[in-house]
């Protein structure tokens, strides 16, 4: 119970610190923190988290992670639908919380948006439905090459968590204007519950993309990692 | 003494170049380092001291982590006292130093703000008193949850500075438009002794919530954490 | 064929990344990256794959770096041109994706810039050829001295992907404005495909400057580094 | 020798790259890195050289860093004239080149500014010469606490780079608006050679301070700092 536990409160905190400071802090004008500040705010999340739970659930926060590791056998097929659901209702837990503390602002409502994914019309830069699941699936698949690779042990485990969190930081950079950047179905989920609409319509897309986009890399790390056995050449890291 | 005088230079270093990054640099026009300028120092007040001193004190610089830290039996009642005070006396330095060199730049004066915390017309973008209220007991919760988690020896202790240094910037990155981020008593009242006013008679709202939530994340931790003698699962972190 | 795959996974994430920050998020009104995002996005698409791949293929993702290696003795000759046709391929292909998504967007066209490096009225802020010359020389010069250096078994090779990561990072944030920063000959031919005219034909400086400068920066850290038995003086990193 | 010419080469970085992405990058109109780019860039140089050439020279790359280490006995004084004559030499070269670099710009001149520190009318912000010379003492001083905490055995050696380039990048975050922030006699003396007039009649506070400011750190950390052989307590980084 204690690493579903773990995943509840690390997703909670993804959605509330990601999308929070996106709901929050973004858009201030002169001194708001904009789409870099997002960006670092949402890698930041998992970066800490990895460090606080890594050693009790590993830190997936997000169910493609959990199914693209799965899918290199990284984690056991019978703890896919807990860790799923814990993330999915940790992520819930953190917009709540982020609908509370925003609802003390004059003016608010989560209607307006709430940091939800979408594409076409709500893409944040107007971006086609094609470009935004182009988009997911490639930034998940390599989402994933970083966290297997750096996972590897032949890598450097200790520092896995700063690759996975500023990897998840760089995504953001490249894909926040097209679809205001999922890679995690339970974020998109979490905020599209309370935003309602169109948001939750179009929020079978950052399932389906992520998903697909982890198993690709998942497949391709498989392909092109060493065998178990070999030694990392002389002068490389 | 050692530890005391430990604790009281990295407290004079929080408050010097947290409040004052957001006093000096935050909004000049054009080239200002903005919240996420202040929301990076912050952090790095804390991992730059975590790295320089932790070995000696342990580097709290907070009397809610101390107070967190204590309920969960990583640190002795007997020093309670002195680091919180330590910490307060340090904090006020670090404000009287910012005031010197602020005061040589026309027309500063402390009792325009002077980085203090604050609710309802005080916080920066106007938020009540429950939203600064639950983002304050939140992000302390979490704070405490990333820093009992950072050091636990099945962790990587060695980068925790890293994971708790960011996780300040990630909470400020967030909460800077409500309350201007406390989630540390000694921070929040060594401004308001400057700024005095209205600024002052909030401040009983940040040694109240922080330590609140200080204590629900020591008390989260504890449920969570795997017993003493578990094994890290392979594969993961 | 796992390392050279790898080489050109690699590469296909420098310029989707990279490049794609710029021409996706730079310059979005109120909210953009900026070339500190970008910057940022750069540095952080070595870092991540240098943890992912590093072990795989050792992470050049540059035919300058390879080259360099190869002066240094740390690369063998034989392999030198299998790395660079992957890592051209491999930039190729990020260009390749980068297009798909960014045509999803009115009013997009390659031919506009697509981050193309440049000189003359083609550098950002119209530098001359000379200053581009000289900052491509001697930016991929001291990337190479980072490189080396930091991989050297005398540093810390764990920590080496964060140095060069975030050395590329901070030559980005000095020579955007001169030359839109290159140091990578592969970055710049895979995105002067697709832009086209000028562009095209000014990415002759782009491998001849970067080429020029990593076998300077060999060179030197041929003529500092210490002799291979030493031990480091106490009291130092 | 060689510990010579690494310095020589770091303090070139320092201050081709720090002042160079001032000079080029800062202030372009809409996307430009701003002074959170800059303190970025002054940190990173100094983070990049520490793991490229730390194990050679040390990496002081700064006159009052190489004082205050020889007053904390961490440093032979016989060392001390080599040492900043190569850091001085070094930071003209750097100067040297971005002059270059910067004049293949229309309307550039080096008596500008060519980000020299400065304080009254010379102040970025218009600071009293008293604010100045607080702000670059302080600042000196806990660089230092910074450099020799993180570099004590009984902290963790392997990341000092990242707490001392990333303490200077927050030291930066600070002062830029005050001084155009030093803390280094070499940086100082560099650019001001280039700006001539004013800007080098007030070099002479950029040697003062930050030399009296690193005595002081050194004294203190002296103080504070466990004796030889205690033992981390439990439960603490």
């Amino acid at each position: 119970m204690k690493k579903y536990a773990a995943e509840m409160i690390g997703t909670m905190w993804l959605v509330l610190g990601g999308c929070g400071s996106a709901v929050l802090a973004a858009g201030f004008p002169g001194v708001g923190i904009g789409w870099a500040g997002v960006a670092l705010a949402f890698g930041l999340t998992v970066m800490t988290m990895a460090y606080a739970i890594g050693h009790i659930s590993g830190c997936h926060l997000n169910p493609a992670v959990s199914i693209g590791l799965w899918m290199a056998k990284r984690f056991p097929a019978k703890e896919l639908g807990p860790y799923i659901l814990a993330q999915v209702v940790g992520g819930i837990i953190g917009a709540g919380i982020l609908d509370v503390i925003a609802s003390g602002h004059a003016g608010f409502s989560p209607s307006q948006g709430f940091a939800s994914n979408g594409y076409g019309i709500h893409s944040p830069a107007g971006f086609s439905l094609l470009s935004c699941f182009v988009t997911e699936v490639t930034m998940t698949a390599v989402f994933l090459i970083i966290i297997l690779g750096a996972t590897d042990p032949r890598s450097h485990p200790g520092l896995a968590p700063v690759a996975i969190g500023l990897g998840l930081t760089l995504i953001h950079l490249i894909s926040i204007p097209v679809t205001n950047t999922s890679v995690n179905p339970a974020r998109s989920l979490a905020v599209a519950l309370f935003a309602g609409g169109d948001f939750l319509s179009q929020v079978w897309l950052f399932w389906l993309a992520p998903i697909l986009g982890a198993a690709i890399g998942a497949v391709v790390y498989g392909l092109i990692q060493r065998s178990e056995n070999a030694i990392a050449p002389k002068g490389e890291f």
